[in-house]
């Protein structure tokens, strides 16, 4: 039994787990870092701001629902030692991506400015989002590591949409503006199920593509482990999560809520696997709409599934 | 992923799906309706509406939460494409069946003409209760196919009470009464799991009619492939879901929670794969009490069961 | 179907299921006693009365939810009959034990002194917590036995902690001080996972000891007959269930809820199971935090927990 | 200071602030009298059991929130010392009318007979409702006065329709049917407000009947002492009373929340001014539902107002 | 009592009291038109779309909790008599202003294009904000009649900003902008009271211009029928009313909900005085951010704070 | 209208309004301090952390819902201009309290060592509850300024307890217990209503002591100007208000809701008359129980009630 502190004065975290708040990343030196983009490219006024813009720092506060110093000093079964081994392992919170309101373009250029800093110093990154649209500009970024990179998609959409309303790089479109990029090699596509952004079209495009498609349905039948031996090759991987992948019993803080979705023991299970089989160069989490959570259900698979990326790419011997 | 409509004035859907709504039934042409029974016979006078009897509305409602158009013209996962599958299939919303307050069988004398009228005219029905007495006059209905009919019935109670309070036709007893209609062929009985409206007696009974129970930890152990294969012949069936059949985690808007019942994947598998064993003439989905849903979650889960059904009796070649 | 009863005056239930309520335990005579202990040895001021300090009473008003007669009487699919079997077997429900604010050892020395007549007269024990401490005095009382007993313990955390600011007999220490008791023999912890009391120290301890640590991933992995298998001997045995062993989806009322805990389905089987293989001289069940449940569903869950075993030991031939 | 109680086992009051529940009228002796009218006359089969049903066992749980012997012993400011005033004044509950799902007018008969006993031993009869149909039987059981009466109706509504759906005894047309019963005399309608269930005709038919009309603004801009003033005679006197005719911040569950109502200070003055003009043979207090409460606002008002009435007619010498 | 309707499908609202949607201005023939205008002009991001673009939406959907034949035929207590007091009066639901996502002063212009219109034939408009910005193009509308006019202000706050932000039409600035319309004369500024948009420099600005500022303790003081007898001649009048001017115990749903404001006895007060003593051109009502309601107050009170507009402009012979 | 900010990583306030925290008492150089005492002396083990033991750390956050830089530089119509009025006037936060665990009267003792302190500097004490109880060190420390106090006391209940089980330092007798210190020299008593701790005899004690108990009907019959005039002499005064003494519509955050309590506008019109009266030492605010506030209106009207006694104090010239 951990227990949920009540806070004095002066001691709220206000970044993910307490790790320091760096936001000056001319002289970036870190392991890990941690960044918020909270703003999407809209389809409508009404979409500027959505409920996900809110989930980077929901999901920072919720890091303060559970003892701090326990989540890094005591002992995790989820990954079999304390989150850092006991290494002199460096984290950091970047805070969030500003955003412009005349010019709508901006913060997507800024995300990418920031995550190509951040790539370029080799710096494993772990993005909350914000729609899914904030994972364009991240995964523009991962062309200064100059190597063809899978990408595995957890979702129960296939999001290959060219545009809608005329935005092309909006929550709808992140997988097919991934296929356009040179340095997106394969791409695996998991949990789908349930309508979607997808007409036929779209998903005739994604099979033409190459892209490998596991509906939920052929995952809870053939297991996470076959799904795992389906990911080609060593790496490396970059990993994109929109939490309606997950399923609504335990992540309800989503818009597009979707029966038969991946269980805890699975998307654990995929983590673990893939940090395994070959680098995972950054990952992110989008679709979170907390004002949906009932209770405190989402926040909690939520920081868990970081703590589990984070701790196992400790023990994959990523950092030395 | 799909968006949550916000409604503007003009475009909120009264009908499942925005289907047609056909209220003279005269000269009903459709390949699928769908019919709302909301009152079943009270055992009480407070039990005269219950919550269940908003259930047909709310699912109504909910089904304006995804947009319509996706639902119609979108690929579905669940399903391998539209859901009609691009083909001219005609379905209908035919309201709900009135009550006489003055006159207590009223609504059952309705509810079986309206129902005897869609049967007659082959059309597949898909009925919204209302409480579990509703499926009593619907399976009276099916007398107009003149052959045996196997009923499959999944549920957390075995509802084979002779009556309760003097009232016969209540919710505790329509696989008794089914079990008397000479039409009722097999009965199978899937889901049976805590306590509820059976003593012993009504077991003995079941067994000795030749009811085939499997109770929802069988079915667990065996898996619904299995469940699957026990369901004899290739029909024609008849299909009533008693919501609380399904696992409180996703469907907690019945009155009766009951830990340990039949997870999506399961109540899915059952749904396709009977579909394929052979014709189901109709289905109904009874019990759900809206105000006890959590989120939204019962309700994504009862439009998709619907979908599933509609979706798979396409691909199993029942519109010619 | 069951239904929820609207309560009349005058029929309002405030013991377990209505059974009688004994207070005075000097001529007990009973097969099964009901006991609540609301108060575990706190950490500081605030946590000396817990939301869990209120479960006793709010399970026993969830006892109220389903018909009574319809728990005595009815058949219960989950354990193959009424749920005495229609044998004359005595359960009470001796209430709650009281504290004392100025001697805060008081309760505990109470606690034990009840656990012991009880035990004394082989009564079967289920309490009812109260957080995890709680354990500690009703453990001390199976000495009483004079024979090696083996302790099964479901948890999300491996409460081994020597001592929390000073004090040695909190809710982290149940299982530390269990394995300093003479009369406790092997251990069995069965659903560890995420983080929680344990540094590595304890782990080490743990397993110096020999406790068999059973986490939730090895668990999911194996399933739980082979768990049950790896359980040691015929009994006899204690099982202690802290709430959050459970997964969240079906028991969010915990303080620590964690992802990935047992199913329904896993923790039914465990009980039926454990009970069948020897003696089971007593359960708690501890850490249910009422306020923070989603409708109902832990209380449902906790009710069926409790039921199952008590209906599983009669099968099992506990009362002659 | 007064503190909420936590209810251990065996202290839950299920009648009026514990009061000893009657139920065999044939030897009626007390000074007041409770009871619960939960069923009105419905207009249609939705509206047979509406919350306001729940209201009766409601009201007396939200007497269980204070210490119930604080209420009867402790000084209670709203009436100058402690509720009976240290007398030994006789106070039953006499339970709730029960209703007949085959025979809608039988509730209304049997509580018409239950009224007539309670005013026939000249008995202070304290009705709690139920909608405001059940004020109907109630003054027709004050026939057996054989004297003039005068009543007045706390509302936001005017209560005149003749019928509603062809029934003549709904919540709608409680004044009407009481303007034709030769022992009713004079009419004072207070708070009157919004929109409601009277059209022009029947404003007309009121005013024609010589029915005083005190508009809640025409009262707001007098104060209570001249309302007070405008009430003739010295008794005796009937009061009834529809929970929406008090304002909505402090009496929200009801069915029809209307701006303007009367405050709690108002109301409080009426009662007592009212009390000691003359003898008031009984009030009742209807349309409070439940469900619409925000927090326990509205029950606390309502346990308030009934009090206020016991403790003021203590002192105008009610009892002797 | 009147009754809260269920819906059946077909009958739910969609327009303000189902009056006619007209949307085509060109040939508008009216004596009253609603508005809604959602969007006012950001300060940042976030604050594009924010819950007070709900309103007016939420607003109409309000007015279909009561019977709306009620509210068109039946006697408001109100406004004494119907609400268009039996006249042939037309009313006419606009519908919302759209805004564009890629400029930002489209909506404002439209919303201006619009009101001219409405304001070209001499009809009264009823705009439903949005936030306070919303007010400044409907005010510069009132250019149209050529002639000086009054103004109104009921508010919590001052509104007198230049700009924040570097945006001079957001919802802090609108008085100040009136301020600076040849058109606009005088300006009363009614209910201000805790802190707000204003420094001590926007006091002194306000007051140099002349305006009547009258704090809310002022008028607590004085009383809503002296605060008339200030307001300056016999119009014309335009009444801008921000929600959190009126109490936060009737009006919660807002963002700064302020202690002290406005009772609904003064709010209708203040409108019935004021469009007797000159026509008023038209008023909004801005600033409801629907989630913050508690029950459904905020709504009932906004509900009927329009309809006795319109009904005492009905009554003050504004429609010939 | 001002904003409800969205906070970002490094913006979340941890003390009253952003104020400095001082904790070192031993060189305090402030004009006004606040201090928050959590815990009272409890009556039983549950209530030894009560949920008021939450209001000091709620109400804090609670300020940070304002702009803060707004409540210090914004002008404030309740007082008539900026907080502090552009002086350079010092507010420290001194935090809370700290409890021992194993000694009850020990943080009575801090208090009061604190408080004597605080006012041994002369500096102006505002004290957040806790419950009642905790207005006793504070008093006792008003020893220090050596000269006969006025207490004045806002309150549904008498608080004149002797003892309640054994313990005379609860919440039930803060002001018996100031009757007893030979600094306290008058009583006045503000808003008593409904039932509560006193007994007839309580009442009688208060009277022979000369306490001027002013009920609240009294105070709305004659209005708060008349109060304020029945106050004796000019100072200095001790302000020790209960939440429960205002009315539960606008302060619903109390464990005893009383209807008929003081209105904001009275309570404002208290706190500007009594500081200009004479010197306020200090106040305390208590009894506040965050759980039950629905929506934020205590916390709202909490914190403008803090504020309007500290501007009120700045313009009567407390700070030279």
């Amino acid at each position: 039994m951990t227990k949920k502190l009540t806070k004095s004065p002066g001691t709220i975290p206000c970044t993910f787990f307490d790790f320091p708040l760096v936001t000056n990343l001319h002289s970036l030196d870190a392991d890990i870092a941690i960044l918020g983009i909270p703003y999407g490219m809209p389809y409508e006024p009404s979409a500027m701001a959505n409920d996900q813009s809110r989930a980077p720092d929901a999901i920072r506060q919720a890091t303060s629902l559970s003892d701090i110093k326990y989540a890094k000093t005591h002992f995790d079964w989820d990954i079999g030692g304390s989150l850092l081994n006991g290494r002199d392992i460096k984290i950091v919170d970047c805070g969030n991506v500003t955003a412009d309101m005349t010019d709508h373009k901006a913060h997507y250029r800024r995300a990418e400015q920031v995550t190509r800093k951040i790539f370029g110093t080799n710096t494993i990154l772990i993005t909350l989002g914000g729609d899914h649209g904030i994972s364009i500009p991240v995964m523009r970024a991962l062309e200064v590591y100059e190597t063809p990179i899978t990408l595995v998609h957890v979702d129960a959409h296939l999001d290959w949409r060219h545009e809608v309303n005329g935005e092309t790089e909006g929550y709808s479109s992140p997988i097919r503006r991934a296929s356009q990029m040179p340095w997106i090699d394969k791409i695996v596509q998991i949990g789908m199920r349930g309508i979607g952004s997808a007409r036929t079209g779209e998903v005739q495009d994604a099979l033409a593509y190459g892209s490998d498609i596991i509906s939920a349905y052929d995952m809870h039948d053939v297991g996470m482990d076959a799904v795992l031996d389906r990911i080609p090759g060593n790496g490396p991987y970059y990993l994109t999560i929109d939490a309606d992948g997950i399923d609504p019993a335990i992540m309800p803080a989503v818009i597009a809520q979707t029966p038969g979705g991946l269980t805890w023991v699975q998307i654990r299970k995929l983590i673990h696997g893939l940090v395994k089989k070959g680098r995972v160069l950054g990952m992110d989490l989008v679709e979170i709409a907390p004002k949906y959570d009932i209770g405190n259900i989402s926040m909690i698979h939520a920081e868990r599934l970081i703590c589990n990326f984070i701790g196992s790419s400790v023990r994959a011997g990523y950092y030395g």
